[in-house]
């Protein structure tokens, strides 16, 4: 169930993992470029009626009050509101060093810049229905926003059967201050958030991941919000050295795999005995598992092993895919870290295994998948701020330099910004 | 020239500024979606055809050799290449201030944590041809990126009528040790830089302003790389006090409004006699500008003045609008800087024009428009780098909070991710 390459055929590797990404294609765009126009003209109206359509559900307000808001909430066990008061206090406790405050510079003659970082004013997070909720991204995606010092902060969720939200959603807001949740779904509420309706205030940021509708609406309002980012399927990569026990790597590999048939799993190992013990305990643990289905379809599509010369051949291929998730199963990942240039977040030695993190350790599980931690970051306080510079010059300094910046200005044939300085030095 | 809004009409001057947006329709959608694949299909042979199509040039290869681009820049004035490197001096000085390390924490029972922040491999600018050039936007996109540690920094220019870069660009190419320049514009461009060529290898991040067609294809392939922003048309907003020399805001008023027809320039004055003061100004330089019709266009469509109750309320009013550019033409600017909470770059004092800021100050001319001011930041060397996060747990950590990460799992219904706790915990 664990398709196995050769070293020769690394460039498949490569393109499992592009080919993974969420494509849009114009007939989608079309669709859902009609469903933000439609909320941006007819705002409330728009929004029953496409979650009546889509969500089944005739509903008369979005807004969901504090009294269901409570009293969902209180269905949730003791056991799951300590283990989320756990979680939140380490997430607070890692992204609490990413707070940052600015600069500012003085030179000669009364010249000073500098830059100030300034929270958003408003964030809309979007949290999925269906089936599974996932109360952990709430805390994942609010409370780095409420370090930044973000005031108004938004939850967005589709309704469920009842009508309601989950209770664990309904507790993960109120763990981290929200009381501002609407029932509403889909681009219809990637759209209320962008543009605002009646009844929901635009934001300036959307976070939060989607289905396709949602992380096409969310490419679309791109440039009139900020948005995180376009979150593909999940994916994993282990790095085993012999060291490693085959049933833990076993284990992490089907924690990835059960999330959707699009998951990857991805075993990077050194031995062959270690890849064929992986896989006859992929067979054996999967027997035990509820998403048996799921799990065999990723396999079959997305899991690969790989058997490699030597474990900085490993990173090596690891910075080629540049995966979501690293698990570096080795004697010592401390030495193998600084080889590491593109992976959303590293996962060291045996013990850490990735659902550490996805809960619990204090690092975001927002992270960036599809190769695209090249370039993108795990969500994060930066998110959630946004920069502003400033520049003081005086007179006498304009004077000093005056002429270089007419220069460069009449080199662009920009002669009223070459005026604009000459204006004051004339005096 | 200038149309004066009373302070009830300040609706008005919100959607002035939010309808300069770049807007992307389904046609132009449309035709760029087909040159990007085209491209990504037919990579250098495409970009050739486009290359003829467009730029009306048969060029037999892209890049620029060295000789080309030592003999170009070779052509500029002593003049410009002094000032030139006077600014490169200060926008590093400036920049230098944002190169930030990561961090690591510690926890108990051998529990760590960390954030690294790399930089991008790869990163391509965008310089656009046309009749003007922009040398200075080289400097303000390629510095943040050197001082980030990128190791590829790729320019693309369209080739001029003549077939080769402009001598002022050549010169900024070198200045900032970008070897790798191609004569490539448009949507080909932009296609060759996100999915790569025969003879243009792919980047990890795409920056530059450009036109309509370069602005939707960056938007498209958002996602497969990182982009800046989509840039739309540049602004400024003048707070006057009664100290305010006339002269001065008229001219800094026209060198924004001299950029193109679509720029807009803001005046919020205390008097009305400060208004009138400027409008007459406005007339009188005018006539000098070698730039009188596009000026005439942009202050006829986007040029504003309202005269509001205090400086207080100006600050409210700038705020609403989040423009790129704000002056504080004030007698003490550094009072009203806290009070500003939306605005890409602050020009602080009477001396300080926004051309000060543009060529030479040190700080990024790249910065948000339209409003996005209010959640995008100014380029700077945070633009050049990616973060990733590092957890470690010891197998003793592990079992201590095993039972609260097990509790999450499973109110997720992962069970999975659940089983690689136990896994680990039965031992």
């Amino acid at each position: 169930m664990l398709k196995q390459l050769n070293i020769e055929q690394i460039d498949q590797l490569q393109s499992y993992i592009e080919e993974r990404r969420v494509v849009m294609n114009p007939a989608l765009i079309g669709r859902v470029s009609a469903i933000l126009e439609d909320v941006r003209m007819h705002g409330d109206e728009a929004v029953l009626r496409y979650t009546k359509q889509f969500d089944g559900m005739e509903l008369n307000k979005l807004r969901v009050s504090s009294e269901e808001l409570n009293a969902q909430a209180d269905l949730c066990t003791p056991e799951f509101r300590r283990s989320m008061q756990q979680a939140k206090e380490n997430i607070l406790f890692y992204h609490q060093a990413q707070i940052s405050k600015g600069y500012r510079l003085e030179k000669e003659m009364g010249i000073y810049l500098g830059q100030r970082v300034l929270p958003l004013d408003s964030v809309g997070i979007y949290v999925p229905g269906g089936s599974a909720q996932y109360p952990s991204s709430v805390l994942m995606n609010a409370l780095p926003a409420r370090l930044a010092g973000v005031k108004r902060i938004v939850m967005l969720t589709p309704p469920s059967k009842e009508g309601s939200i989950h209770p664990n959603i309904a507790l993960a807001a109120k763990l981290v201050g929200i009381d501002e949740v609407y029932k509403v779904g889909g681009a219809q509420g990637i759209a209320a958030l962008a543009y605002g309706t009646q009844s929901i205030a635009k934001v300036d940021k959307i976070v939060g991941p989607g289905n396709v509708y949602v992380a096409c609406a969310k490419k679309l309002v791109f440039g009139d919000v900020d948005i995180d980012m376009i979150a593909g399927p999940s994916e994993i990569l282990v790095i085993g050295d012999e060291g490693a026990n085959p049933k833990w790597i076993a284990a992490d590999l089907l924690s990835q795999a059960e999330h959707d048939p699009q998951a990857s799993a991805v075993l990077l190992a050194v031995s062959q005995n270690m890849v064929d013990a992986v896989k006859q305990e992929l067979q054996k643990q999967t027997r035990c598992l509820p998403r048996q289905k799921i799990i065999h379809e990723s396999l079959e599509n997305y899991g690969l092993a790989l058997v490699c010369e030597s474990l900085q051949q490993c990173v090596d291929i690891s910075n080629q895919i540049a995966p979501e998730h690293l698990e570096l199963m080795v004697d010592k990942p401390e030495e193998l870290l600084p080889l590491v240039r593109h992976a959303g977040s590293v996962f060291l030695g045996y013990a850490t295994c990735e659902s550490v993190g996805d809960y619990f350790g204090g690092t975001n599980h927002v992270l960036p998948t599809g190769g695209t931690a090249r370039f993108f970051n795990p969500l994060g306080v930066d998110s959630f701020v946004k920069k502003s510079s400033y520049l003081h010059y005086s007179i006498e300094a304009l004077q000093a330099y005056g002429d270089s910046i007419i220069t460069l200005a009449e080199a662009e044939q920009l002669q009223a910004h070459a005026n604009a300085v000459k204006a004051r030095c004339k005096t």
